[in-house]
């Protein structure tokens, strides 16, 4: 299959072009298979294909730190279809219809189809992972999918929980999106023989603006319209998530606000727990949670402060600053 | 957690005991949790115990080719992780309820996580996998664990075909079932150091024991009851998956008895297609398909003429009886 991306990032990333089209390289070759019924769904997942931001990280903090190889192409394909393959059975989880304007794997062919899709996809990955001459990444990668689910796990755990407190939730964001933008930028510095203090300043930064682009991905599933973000929205509070601007919305509301959040938020109809959206605006919550985005963005800038003067700075903030200015 | 055997396999392996605990202490350090939450789910899937076959052959084959070492026992543990993470996303794909007497995690906690704690005991295995001092079983365990996902997509895909042909039947239970056996022996006689031929040869024994334990599976699920085999059946019917045994009805009926099952099985209604049980005693359906399994053991014992003489051969058969004999 041939994954495809047009994404204004690819061309704000156009020093590493060259390296990106070997990443999509490999993605079409681990992507491909012999059997129709498999390529008829790989290519399916292809047309997903998003911005590429993660392997775009591990390309970037290999040249930050020495030479980019073909192993980090080979570790930026892994990455991104690890994230793919947690796109399709997130699908499942959600719900959801629409991925990226197309149909969702568990839309067009079933859920049990998507089960086995996404596993099929994480063993291609482990395959690939145990192939490479460095030992380094399929250990920690197959760690890092051990995080993910156990953040996935941890807040299908706390749903219709209203209570549940702001260091949960940057737990489960932090082990559900950032550890793997983390792990793509170690997996980067490590291949190059980087120090392990500048492995752990990237996968820092990695954490940081991860956590970013999820609050900013929780705030568009409140606020944004399906048509323009091209996947269904809504899902969070179909499925009763606590996410940061509900939880603004409870620390910042009058008594008399938050019994209403109380009451729409507790309810049991998906519909009605729709009613806190208005309360959103009233109590600013939108704009505080996205303040906490920009300043973990800010924070995460503070780590590169190791690479002073490398140019790569500048491309690691320009995909820090698109997470911020993300309107898709 | 702690997974506790008591099948009389168990009794019948006596002579490789202290390996098969060595086995058992893996799988109980493979999937201790930290966060009380995993620790909780994993303990739950450690309910559904099972026979232990898999690590069996690994550490039959490892004392066939040569010395049995710790490897053996960790790679045993990812096999046997392996086969439970497939089965909790079984479970799923099934919608049962019941499996080895206690409830299916999806029955318990729901869909989603029963997904997540796959996805999270498959990341586990190839974190192990990957951490061996051997290269070989990592990469050729991920290979595995993509025929599987093919073979259960493959039958997914065939549903509700009444035309599916034997060839594509025993494609199917080749690749869901009978590769994973497939991959015990080999890993186990790999570990040991076995030549190629050695490694095939157990290989081959491996994928015709796992197809006839599949074929009597399958026989189970139309005609066991429920409390002797302790996890639901019919979903086969259910599910309109052409098994073996409606494969041999479809071939051994009279005109008139293919008339019935065609619209039996053919019905969109599942207690329609319930309606076929009867056909199958009436054109000794079940017996045809029996006698098939029978025959893949008594084909799979001639693989085991490379190691004649050698005492683990009385082993390897007492597992094969065992399988066809077993009534649960």
């Amino acid at each position: 299959m041939t994954l495809k991306t047009a994404s204004p990032l690819t061309r704000l990333l156009g020093p590493i072009r060259a390296d990106m089209e070997a990443v999509e390289r490999e993605i079409t070759r681990m992507t491909t298979s012999h059997t129709p019924a498999m390529e008829a769904l790989l290519r399916h997942v292809g047309r997903f294909a998003g911005k590429r931001l993660r392997p775009a990280l591990t390309v970037i903090a290999g040249r930050m730190c020495g030479a980019v190889t073909p192993q980090h192409h080979t570790v930026g394909a892994i990455v991104e279809l690890i994230h793919t393959a947690t796109l399709v059975h997130d699908d499942i989880l959600d719900e959801s219809a629409m991925r990226r304007q197309v149909e969702t794997i568990s839309r067009r062919v079933g859920n049990e189809t998507a089960v086995l899709l996404g596993d099929y996809m994480f063993a291609t990955c482990f395959k690939e992972a145990a192939a490479l001459e460095d030992r380094f990444s399929s250990r920690y990668l197959a760690e890092i999918v051990e995080v993910v689910c156990r953040g996935e796990i941890l807040q299908v755990h706390h749903r219709h929980d209203a209570d549940m407190s702001e260091e949960t939730y940057f737990r489960i964001i932090e082990d559900k999106t950032a550890a793997l933008y983390a792990a793509a930028l170690r997996c980067g510095a490590q291949l190059s023989g980087a120090s392990r203090e500048h492995q752990d300043a990237l996968a820092n930064f990695g954490y940081r603006i991860g956590s970013a682009f999820q609050i900013i991905d929780d705030i568009l599933d409140l606020t944004g319209h399906e048509d323009a973000v091209g996947k269904s929205l809504g899902t969070d509070l179909e499925k009763a998530k606590m996410t940061l601007p509900l939880l603004r919305l409870r620390e910042r509301a009058t008594p008399e606000g938050r019994a209403r959040f109380a009451a729409a938020f507790g309810s049991d109809d998906a519909q009605q727990r729709r009613s806190v959206l208005p309360l959103l605006a009233e109590f600013g919550a939108i704009e505080s949670a996205r303040e906490t985005a920009d300043a973990m963005v800010e924070s995460a800038r503070t780590e590169l402060r190791h690479f002073s003067g490398a140019p790569e700075v500048a491309l690691l903030l320009e995909a820090a600053n698109y997470i911020l200015g993300r309107d898709r």
